[in-house]
């Protein structure tokens, strides 16, 4: 099996990460994204939508998505689990996990594509949305600072798949200039712990 | 156990159907979304995003976001399987489910909220970004329309929780003027196939 991927990108950088952690080892294929390679009609026949990560399997059947792979993998692998055992840390988690992508994650992409122009070629950016969303990602650092006041990980006590999640798209939103502030001690700690595993340099 | 919802809404009514699916009885407690009263200093500490629907355990533990809800419950009850049992029905489900959710219902509610200015109380609309979002919106159908010529639910064989995500997206993008089109013959049969079942209607 392989994976489809952008080095630089945040997206594939999580599917890295978690497969650090699970010890998993993985053959890698770069796309370049920026020259649009991702588009073409071989790259489409793998995802319709022509984005990556993309896992093909031997028999080449494929499967797109960051998280949808994530949950291939910790089906075949759950030790260590990143997607929570029981029934209510699979929802805690899954709960973080999505607030995390559509809060931060999306919003940081958003205000990149749409105010870097970065894929002008193939979408019509809108300065305006793209600065909306930048607040936005600025918004849910806070909530994070709140919430990671009183838990040592965003999804509770154990380091999941929502870190990996978090930590990646705070490393990516540098493009955008929004980093952690130096008054969000939590945030700060949190990172700090995150960052220094193994897999984070995946 | 009791779910904060608002009945008119296209998130809360997929986690209905996804019980409804399952034979699972739920207590619902109706929020005014357009009054704001998702947004009260109480219904925040059940959800710092201030969305709904939000599961209550009988313990006070809550679990926001659709998806991390029926993660839940997929857990407890895992028969009739709407998320996949082998960990490649898992993986592929999960890339459908994420891909319907983010290239039709995340951009069937961007066009609504900045074209319509539904919420402009609490967020600032940009119209051209929900024009492009519209679009978006309708391509992704095209896609569907090509994935049912060769199956007949969206993950494959079998009835998933990615038709309960797009089944809700489809009729809710009607108030955007977006619909299957009359050429679009796989998912109109689809739709036929889905809105028929007993889960559509809870």
């Amino acid at each position: 099996m392989k994976i489809y991927e952008t080095k630089t990108a945040p997206n594939p950088r999580r599917v890295r990460m978690f497969l650090a952690e699970k010890g998993i080892d993985m053959e890698y294929v770069q796309v370049d994204i920026q020259k649009g390679e991702n588009l073409s009609a071989e790259m489409r026949a793998k995802n319709p939508l022509g984005k990556i990560p993309i896992l093909e399997l031997d028999d080449g059947t494929c499967i797109a998505e960051t998280d949808a792979i994530c949950t291939y993998f910790e089906a075949l692998h759950p030790e260590p689990s990143l997607m929570g055992s029981t029934a209510l840390e699979k929802g805690t988690i899954a709960m973080w996990q999505r607030q995390v992508e559509l809060a931060l994650m999306l919003q940081v992409g958003m205000c990149f594509q749409h105010t870097t122009g970065y894929f002008k070629d193939r979408m019509v950016p809108v300065p305006e949305y793209g600065k909306e969303a930048g607040i936005n990602a600025s918004k849910y650092l806070n909530i994070l600072e709140r919430r990671l006041e009183l838990n040592p990980f965003i999804a509770g006590d154990s380091f999941s798949i929502a870190d990996i999640t978090a930590l990646c798209a705070i490393d990516f939103a540098r493009v955008v200039n929004i980093r952690i502030k130096d008054e969000q001690k939590n945030l700060l700690r949190w990172y700090d712990t995150v960052n220094n595993r193994a897999s984070a340099k995946a």
